[in-house]
């Protein structure tokens, strides 16, 4: 994809059937932009990156975040950052899809 | 504020009479998460990073991306990335409110 140039997410959103899907938007040495898709009951596991910041802005449908001891919920707009070395996950209960902007930074290698 | 939480980004907009307004999300030296707010008529002129990529993410509204020689049409929901070097900006021709989240990498000094 050539940059920059506007786009719609959710035309880029990579479902998959056995586990959350991921695509890639845009990526350099400073950041990663991605896209983690979410069928029901799909999910990403409760983990943290040690030299990454990472920003969550949910896309379309409901969910939640998972964090240290806690389960937030969140729905389109919804924003979060998990600063380099916090915890963090997604779950999707459903009953609808999930897509989730991920922005990490700097990328990983 | 504490990170990780989520929140609603609509819930952190600054608005200002006279310019776009700017309000910060979250600052490390990794990454700068930001609101730029736009009354009807606000824009943010052509503008390049020489050494950041910049990631727009549409929270509400509908305006123009400001690329070298066109303009793009964006409205809630839209992304685009401004890979470093590469002319970018916003402007809000109204009626309404145009909010935009703006994640810089790596942050300005």
């Amino acid at each position: 994809m050539e940059h920059p140039t506007a786009i719609d997410p959710r035309e880029h959103a990579v479902y998959a059937p056995d586990k959350m899907g991921k695509s890639t938007l845009f990526r350099s040495e400073r950041v990663m932009v991605g896209l983690n898709a979410f069928e029901p009951g799909q999910s990403h596991a409760l983990h943290a990156h040690e030299d990454m910041d990472k920003v969550y802005h949910v896309v379309e449908g409901r969910g939640v975040f998972l964090l240290e001891g806690r389960e937030v919920p969140m729905q389109a707009g919804s924003l979060l950052v998990a600063p380099a070395g916090e915890p963090h996950g997604i779950r999707n209960p459903g009953p609808g899809r999930l897509l989730v902007l991920a922005v990490l930074a700097p990328a990983p290698r």
